[in-house]
């Protein structure tokens, strides 16, 4: 789309903006059997799959700020939280719908730069964009995302099949983004300023624009590797207290093992902050937190490997009895609050 | 849920109002596998379906003013639009998504009485509230609804199937929402006025609680009685031209056949505004548009017997020649534009 710089979403109006999506769109596979531009999508499922849904959105102001993500990442985040979910439950993204609330000032390029973001990740997860809605914001930018997903009928996982005694596994690094996201607060002048550590640079990678784990999430409930599994959207302390309250279980957390990358820990140090309790209480990371029984270590080996550059760390282990623990040398302490959106 | 009136959806926070919503959930029906409460719902698709998916929101400010629209109303209106998107394809709803982007000062109990609104229309609609997020708002209330249905692989109705000849039929009174709202700006003085005239009532009703023709439009689908079908959310106008768009033909529509309500053309009368252009263009309908093939009269019969009380009127014409009119009498008009949104 070639418009000036002055042009607005309210200039060019909602026609002109769904078919200059449309125009950039690749072609649909073969079970799309209707995409954009109609009532609503028709779709044939997959064989013998069951139908994963999660709807998840950002709001301007509340789960992103224009001076510290591009539209591009924005674009890119709303569908990788949405990717993120399906993981979780062991499944493979299949399409996505868009729901977007524009304010009427909203440059053109900047509703472009979003659609790049959005679509770059749709093409490296394979997720099919088949429909959505663009409508004027009366106030912030929204992005409202469906995604669907399909996963085997006995592969799908919960957060509610931890037993005591089953080892607790995250992938990447917790704290990664509340560290860059702490950066973007206190430094940042611009959404493409970035820290010119490398380590840093990361995290605030990982804050603005996260590589949800949908390769793992799949691989752990294809392989039957995992009890149960969520994803980190509201930080670690969460994901773990949620898998334990689903589960009916306990669980304690090794401090030393957390997967804490250097540069995080430095800029939580430097910022006054324990480095422990950040990594466990930061949200934003979408992460996966897995529960893995003894007897599926060999299948979680093979997720391992075939997991690519991505690491899995042990953490911890699940419990009977039911409290929430982190072991931090000698100290037992109680597992922190989490982030809270809301 | 019993809360003290001066209780903001922020002093519950996200847990517990999600804990209440699923509280007041039906038993879930025994293809919902995974229902609200983990990352993601998991259904089982209807076997030898296609499945039709669809969102659609509605922004404070854009779509509703909450001194027009009670909160019951914007939650059934939210759910409303969107299974009119799937009777448009001639399909049957089945789950929903609900996003809800609330501020922060939006008293607990005007979120029930949305979620009352909501449930209540699902109910009736035989759809299952299947999962959601939500989120605070930095602005506007918002309420985003993803809606998938099913339809037989040869029961589709899209937009692109009217041929020269077929018949142009429409459900209820086009214009009945757009009188409504017209009073409601005019008259309103409160969310729970409504007009002395029943009639006028009516329109008032249309407009904040439009019934969606789910009916109408899966009988159309299943006895292949339509050729093509379009839901009227940007009015009447706009409907005609997008099926004359897709379809690749004009249209001829007949002024005097437009079922446009008694109440409604003398309100659009009395406010110096012009009945049929007034029907024509006013939006916020939800009513369907049908062109029904000759050959397929004796199909459309019988879902009109099966329609139940909804008036079916025919109001015009597929012509080759790729032009929209009005006829009026001896004089004939080209169709006026739709409803903008954006």
């Amino acid at each position: 789309m070639n418009t000036p710089g002055s042009t607005t979403v309210a200039h060019l109006g909602e026609r002109r903006v769904i078919a200059d999506i449309r125009a950039r769109l690749p072609a649909p596979p073969p079970w799309l059997h209707l995409g954009i531009g109609d009532d609503a999508a028709v779709a044939a499922p997959e064989r013998g799959a069951f139908e994963i849904l999660t709807t998840d959105g950002l709001v301007e102001g509340v789960h992103f700020d224009r001076r510290f993500s591009s539209p591009y990442d924005i674009g890119w985040k709303a569908l990788a939280v949405n990717i993120s979910d399906v993981a979780a439950m062991g499944g493979s993204p299949r399409l996505a719908l868009l729901s977007l609330a524009l304010p009427s000032e909203l440059p053109a390029s900047d509703l472009d730069s979003l659609m790049d973001g959005f679509l770059d990740l749709a093409r490296s997860s394979g997720v099919t964009l088949a429909g959505g809605n663009i409508t004027k914001s009366s106030g912030p930018l929204m992005v409202d995302v469906t995604v669907t997903g399909s996963v085997r009928p006995r592969r799908v996982l919960t957060r509610a099949g931890a037993r005591p005694g089953d080892e607790i596994y995250v992938t990447g690094s917790p704290g990664a983004a509340a560290a860059g996201l702490g950066w973007l607060r206190g430094e940042s002048t611009g959404p493409e300023r970035t820290p010119e550590d490398p380590g840093l640079a990361a995290c605030v990678l990982r804050y603005r624009r996260p590589e949800p784990r949908g390769r793992i999430g799949m691989l752990a409930g294809r392989n039957r590797a995992a009890s149960a599994c969520i994803d980190l959207s509201d930080g670690l302390a969460d994901g773990i207290r949620q898998i334990a309250e689903a589960s009916g279980v306990g669980a304690v957390i090794d401090a030393a093992a957390l997967p804490i990358s250097a540069a995080a820990r430095k800029w939580f140090e430097q910022s006054g902050l324990d480095p422990v309790v950040s990594a466990l209480a930061g949200g934003d990371d979408y992460e996966l937190l897995l529960a893995v029984p003894r007897r599926a270590r060999g299948r979680f080996a093979t997720v391992q490997r075939q997991a690519g550059t991505v690491p899995l760390t042990r953490i911890g282990e699940i419990t009977e009895a039911r409290e929430l623990t982190v072991r931090r040398g000698d100290r037992d302490e109680p597992l922190p609050s989490g982030f809270v959106h809301f």
